[in-house]
């Protein structure tokens, strides 16, 4: 790998695990491998490589869910899908966890990707959602944008849980909660799915 | 305010508007006007102030929402005015947002209070889940950990949403999306709750 690609792989990793505030420029040029000087001559400093680690991590996250959320099944499968997908649950959102960071908050820069990614991810699920109204398999009375806010906020409060707690059930119970819900929110005309 | 006092006042404001890495011994003392060895004279350092300082925001937070779920009201409507009550939404939760820090998360002494806080909520929230089932206002099909699990990652997941877009209308979006939910989550024979 190229010194800028270390640079920032070393840099995604260590907002994962530390956030922003939390990581320092000798922390990141000690992960890649780097000489002192290596982030000035490739990067503006900091936050400019923040900025570009944080892009790619939203687009890798965006694809992930796409490809879960455009994939087969009804729209009731294809949330169940978005919400049961394997996670390392323990180490959270690379993206959600950034919003707990003062200096990403502060600034619209940072925050922006962060912004858009969930942004992206509720409007995708809003469309779902009403696709699942028109087929007759979420009662007409539930408003999709509502129903997605609810569906992203649930994972992330999820991990938010299991990490209290030290261990991924909490995270799991959530999401069974949320879809148990989910599959009682037929029409009234229609059975109930089997939660 | 003595010394002592405002350290551990000063310790929950930082705590919660930079985390525990965010926080330096140097910013506790200037934000107290506490003299440079006080910390040390008072508390056994950094780690002993934090946990003094987390025990009571922990203690505050759930006099607050023991205050709205033992409340009077049905299961549904405890819920609902858990769900809504008043909130500074983006501050955030000053518990929640400490299962992000990797040095509350490492070791089990800080992260002990934050894991009691969540799980008595949990385990209250899932409590009025069953007396709701019992008075035949949820299906009995829904499983009250679960629900409750849903319920709480529902609210820390609405901060992250609100931070992010740097609006609590995220938030509110994702509370109204549940209750609509749990509206829906009536047993057939009774008639839905208008969500």
């Amino acid at each position: 790998m190229s010194t800028p690609e270390r640079l920032i792989e070393s840099t995604r990793e260590l907002l994962w695990e530390r956030g922003y505030v939390g990581t320092s420029p000798k922390a990141i040029l000690e992960r890649a491998g780097a000489g002192q000087g290596s982030m000035y001559h490739h990067f503006k400093g900091k936050p400019d490589l923040a900025l570009t680690a944080i892009r790619r991590t939203a687009e890798e996250m965006r694809a992930t869910a796409a490809g879960v959320l455009d994939g087969p099944g009804t729209p009731y499968e294809r949330i169940e899908a978005y919400l049961r997908r394997e996670r390392d649950v323990l180490r959270g959102c690379p993206i959600g966890r950034l919003t707990m960071d003062p200096d990403v908050i502060a600034g619209d820069e940072l925050r922006a990707p962060v912004d858009e990614t969930l942004d992206w991810l509720r409007e995708r699920l809003a469309g779902i959602v009403e696709e699942g109204q028109e087929q007759g398999e979420f009662a007409p009375s539930l408003d999709g944008e509502e129903i997605a806010a609810a569906v992203v906020a649930t994972v992330q409060g999820g991990y938010v849980l299991a990490r209290a707690s030290g261990s991924p059930a909490a995270f799991d119970a959530g999401v069974r909660g949320l879809l148990s819900l989910l599959a009682t929110a037929a029409p009234k005309d229609r059975p109930a799915r089997p939660a």
